[in-house]
């Protein structure tokens, strides 16, 4: 019997991030040997089993094979002559597909520092590169969002998604296998991509790869204006570097279906429109099976919008309304957190426009102006052309 | 000869908290017995030597007797014979005052798991209290700022300053002994205390003792206010949340020195205002040795304030010349950082309304309104009765 430990714990350690679970594999051993052994089976028809100290998970080597659409749809043989190579070649990613081997069952010592890498994981760790491990990726369409989640979690280390790979989950989505996914699983993958650092790379290449068509319709249909999605974007890259907590970041996200908060002119905002808004969040929460409590305050915070920007200028009666559509006197922290999400939005918007001013400035140079000028008369000449520049941008 | 891991190690493995540097007590060695193993003696009359290796710092144990005033006056008294009680004894607090024996000077493996506590540190841990180790607390009016840092980095623990060690810093500021430490000292750690998760606590405490009259005069001034001192606090602690830098964070505290910005009518600001507040915050870079990339920071945020404020209002021109003021043409990131700033603070002051107004929601009952009322009426004297309350505090 030989154990491995593989998967996210290798590729965390050779990452220098942080080691979460530790995940097992048993080469040459049986379930009656597990059994035996302590250990906790989980599920009657699943070789994996629980630690029974450490509760981590000790899987024995398998094989899968795809039999019928969707993410259900897999044989599995477990037995005692299946080896590493081929447990880790049904694996997605290269860089999850590395082991090294342990002591023994009970004792998780590594044997010797030495990374078992088949697949190439330890070159693409080196090339921060997201690759598959073979053409068996596509018989899983829940790796379309695995590994845009990866994407999002690598995303500050400067790792890509490569070429073929995103290939291969251009044509999953296509096929429509997407739509064969359970709603669990998608929200399962996009809450845990939510919380990493740089959330908005998750939205940003599901949308690129048509990938948000099916579970997110709405938000595909928002984001194909441009200036909607970069707000938003913007606003989940800043809640990553902020630490906002899930519900604050759904609400960011779920802004996009409430066009008018990006206006600039507040008079243009109507009562109907935050209904509609509503109803839409709802909607995409039903769809998703997001967690009521996200949807709450998600809605919440998209019909308090106008009013949390403007607390400080907003009357005494305005105040305690606020207090009470929030159920603030019940949950302060609520109301806490409503505004952090709301200046956060704020910072975005005001984050995207001075980018735009910062292009025109970047955009007017000397060949732009009266050659003759001299002097203070330069300056002059090249701000009033940077205004009108950012003028007609924005118009 | 013994060597200990010393001091912050073994506080924070105590406490679950990441371990940053290794500290080392040796026991019965001499200095040419280090300097022959290869160590490196830091500074010719200190006893401390770095590791040729992990350049971790190792002490030969020691004593120290106060002999002038202020941080300098000290004589070392380290020899053989010097134990490690004694060694333990001259430290600042419990909680810094434990130890745990290593295998030798080569080989960093703890002997046994034992903690060595002789002055009560684990329980202080788990009491949560930060306690003096001895009188010779009073020897150092270092350990003022010292001991306040301790409290804002486990703040979120829960700890607090033990009653007689309160005292203790309270005698030692009013003794004047402040006036001895040198603004280097001060800015170290006061830039540390900066950047832990509860910042406002280092400045309220010092405030609270009046440690701030002597290096930090003006912002003890403009903490008398009790409104600009819970505004100027509550944007550090959302600093602390949101991990600004350390630029970021001394710009907000350094609003304290324009106090027109917590007003809520923008028509009160002068720009004669801003140009004094700038001098006040260099006067008081200059006197605390704050390094001039954080002066500079400041300084313009305080400037700015309003603008970055309402970005997504300001005309094109404005937007322009912002760019050019915070001089973002070169330097787009800091224009970033200022805009984070500016919500920060934002959200500081939103904050500390809102929470009024939460007051008002609470302070009045059933008891306030005409008892002889039914229905949707008491909602809508309840409401009318919480409006006039909060125009009261805020009139």
């Amino acid at each position: 019997m030989q154990v491995y430990l593989v998967g996210g714990a290798v590729r965390d350690q050779l990452l220098g991030r942080p080691i979460k679970d530790k995940d097992f594999v048993v080469v040459g051993a049986t379930i009656t040997e597990m059994l035996d052994a302590g250990f906790q089976q989980v599920g009657a028809d699943f070789p994996v089993f629980l630690h029974p100290i450490s509760r981590e998970e000790y899987a024995l080597a398998r094989t899968e094979r795809k039999q019928g659409m969707g993410y259900q749809g897999f044989s599995i043989h477990a037995s005692s002559d299946v080896s590493l190579k081929d447990d880790l070649q049904r694996r997605d990613l290269t860089v999850n597909a590395m082991a090294i081997e342990v002591t023994s069952i009970t004792d998780d010592t590594p044997i010797s520092g030495d990374v078992i890498d088949y697949y190439g994981g330890l070159d693409d760790i080196k090339s921060k590169s997201l690759r598959h491990v073979s053409s068996a990726f596509s018989e899983d369409p829940l790796r379309v969002l695995r590994t845009t989640r990866f994407y999002s979690r690598y995303y500050d280390l400067g790792f890509t998604i490569a070429d073929d790979t995103l290939a291969l989950m251009r044509e999953l989505v296509n096929s429509g296998e997407l739509a064969h996914l359970s709603s669990e699983r998608i929200w399962q993958e996009s809450s845990r991509a939510m919380m990493q650092l740089s959330p908005q790379v998750y939205w940003q290449q599901l949308f690129d790869i048509g990938a948000l068509t099916e579970h997110f319709t709405p938000l595909h249909q928002a984001w194909n204006d441009v200036q909607i999605r970069e707000m938003v974007q913007t606003a989940l890259y800043f809640s990553g570097q902020m630490q906002l907590n899930l519900s604050q970041r759904w609400a960011l996200l779920m802004t996009s279906l409430r066009p008018s908060i990006f206006n600039i002119k507040p008079s243009d905002l109507v009562d109907s429109e935050a209904a509609i808004s509503t109803k839409r969040i709802i909607d995409i929460g039903n769809m998703a099976k997001v967690p009521k409590s996200h949807t709450q305050f998600a809605s919440l915070f998209v019909q308090q919008v106008e009013k949390l920007t403007i607390v400080s200028h907003i009357t005494a009666a305005e105040k305690i309304d606020l207090i009470q559509a929030c159920s603030a006197h019940k949950a302060p922290e609520k109301l806490s957190q409503l505004l952090v999400t709301s200046q956060v939005l704020q910072l975005a918007i005001q984050h995207c426009q001075m980018m735009l001013a910062l292009n025109s400035f970047h955009a007017i140079g000397m060949q732009d102006i009266d050659q003759n000028l001299k002097g203070p008369a330069i300056g002059k000449a090249l701000r009033q052309c940077r205004i009108e520049h950012l003028q007609t941008q924005t118009a």
